[in-house]
């Protein structure tokens, strides 16, 4: 099965999931052409639920048709059977790779991509999200639970129906704490939510915003690793994901359609990753080493979109920081102009 | 002109240079094929050398015909000329993009690739690193100074002749003080280099180990992030890369080589990156906050060789790390057989 590993020097997680693989041949740098797929064949497509394997979940319409339907990644990555086991490998360290990796399938139809989306989609994707994420918190076992989509083969996707997925993972990840340690030292420093200052300071320079909708603001962040980075804030302050309610999942689809719909037009519909970053489950155990719990006041949701216009070089591997070739400030305005 | 900026929500810079694009639209997800270029317009080419600016440095065979060149990079994310500024925008922080990005023309040859490499090209790109390191370490306002080298497209590279990169910056990565943490920790509790740790658990067990020779072990490490990851390691312990007398280098090219084309002939050619990590150059004011030194006993310098296989999905981008369908126990083997 496959393992977490820990590298001692970056102090970083990795996955070797080597089942994966079947061959090292088989990463042979090749790009397989988007098709049109046969859709007969498209375990995805309406007609074919049983090719996709058990259903872990579905939201239906009022008609009783599926909007959305969950199913298993079929080479996860991450497993709900087993045992959490936690290992030493001589100087290194190992960890079972316990969690969960699930598949959303967003829409019975085939042929709709980031910039065709309609609010109706997009907020079935996120109730579907929420419904998920409510039911993995569940599970003492997972530290952190991520939903995310890989639009494009350069962004990570390589099945063309539109998709997104759910993993849940035995460890937060030091990208992860990272975050939730900033926001709590700058809360037990000035008892203010970092996030809801960054938004204040961003809506009075107004030089980086892409949309505002009733609930949400996005904008290219000050200090953007890609070109097109944008974040999605809500306006009001919640650590909290899964506890967003049906009217701001409805406010939620408006300005995600408005932001990929803007990517769409101007980079013709480019690869992009969407990452939903929540605080992570609140463990009953606080005492217990790696488990990290935020409070309502030092976290605040959001959502990270990234277009994949290029990859990683020499130096963004060697420094992990990025040469972004498009300022926040150029690129927020030529997104707000495309409408 | 160009700025770091530091994030933070991630605590990580990324560099702000917009000055490199001209707009948006030049952004269009694009891959230009591999050509074989007109070499008469080549600016890397023999006899083309009064194309590629200022030479900064070169590399004499002896028969006076140059071995490598360093010209300045004409699209430089980093500039030696300007005051080293640090400035407050708000809650965020800019540091003005002081530092120095210069090409190295590996061999006058324009078809050669890392697969067709000789011991004498790559013995003499090794040394003019060394030498370029030693000069730039001269100025006071470099933080850290990184060799790097992008091959392939996919691996960031747009100029066909072989070539690589030295970069100087005026803030120490994030990336380098967690290693350079990790090392000191390791060292103040222990007593003994974490690296040369490394090297012995990696000996012991040798079921990671590509390669190895009088100086250097190449092996992938236990955590490897990415498939096919391999790291080379001096066997004598140094902290300084810049240290390494001309028999070493000999013995560098003679291991590089080996990786390289080992590379080349499993993964038919990949795209890669190479990236050079040495200690931080020594400061006189070490009582500066910012600034890292190592001493000779707690860094181990080492060079980290990434194919690219694969792009970066919305689980990386999110985490922070990666999920490797290959364990570096099946790829060190892979490698190891291919001779």
């Amino acid at each position: 099965m496959s393992e977490l590993r820990f590298d001692p020097l970056k102090k970083i997680w990795c996955v070797i999931a080597s089942e994966r693989s079947r061959r090292p041949e088989d990463f042979l740098v090749k790009r397989i052409p988007e098709s049109h797929g046969n859709l007969s064949v498209c375990p995805f497509c309406k007609g074919n639920e049983s090719r996709s394997g058990q259903e872990i979940f579905s939201l239906k319409d009022t008609d009783g048709s599926w909007l959305t339907r969950v199913v298993p990644n079929r080479y996860p990555a991450f497993r709900i059977e087993g045992d959490l086991k936690r290992t030493a490998h001589g100087m290194y360290d190992c960890v079972t790779a316990i969690g969960a990796h699930e598949v959303v399938i967003e829409t019975p139809k085939h042929h709709v991509n980031p910039g065709t989306y309609t609010d109706k989609i997009l907020k079935s994707v996120f109730i579907t999200f929420r419904e998920r994420v409510n039911d993995l918190k569940k599970d003492m076992r997972f530290r952190y639970i991520m939903p995310f989509k890989n639009y494009g083969m350069l962004a990570g996707a390589n099945i063309e129906h539109p998709h997104s997925q759910i993993i849940a993972l035995p460890v937060t990840p030091d990208i992860v704490k990272t975050k939730l340690r900033s926001a709590l030292e700058h809360f037990q420093m000035k008892e203010r939510c970092i996030f809801c200052d960054m938004l204040t300071q961003e809506k009075e320079e107004n030089s980086r915003i892409v949309y505002e909708n009733q609930d949400f603001v996005a904008f290219c962040p000050f200090a953007s690793s890609l070109p097109f980075e944008t974040l999605i804030f809500p306006k009001r302050h919640s650590h909290c994901f899964s506890k967003t309610d049906d009217s701001q999942m409805s406010s939620l689809a408006d300005m995600v359609r408005e932001v990929f719909s803007r990517l769409y037009k101007c980079l013709e519909n480019p690869p992009l990753n969407m990452v939903v970053h929540t605080s992570p489950p609140v463990v009953k155990r606080p005492s217990q080493p790696g488990y990290w719990q935020s409070i309502e006041q030092d976290f605040h949701w959001h959502i990270e979109i990234t277009p994949r216009l290029s990859g990683i070089a020499g130096f963004e591997s060697g420094t992990g920081f990025h040469i972004n070739p498009v300022s926040p400030e150029d690129a927020a305005q030529f997104l707000k102009g495309a409408v």
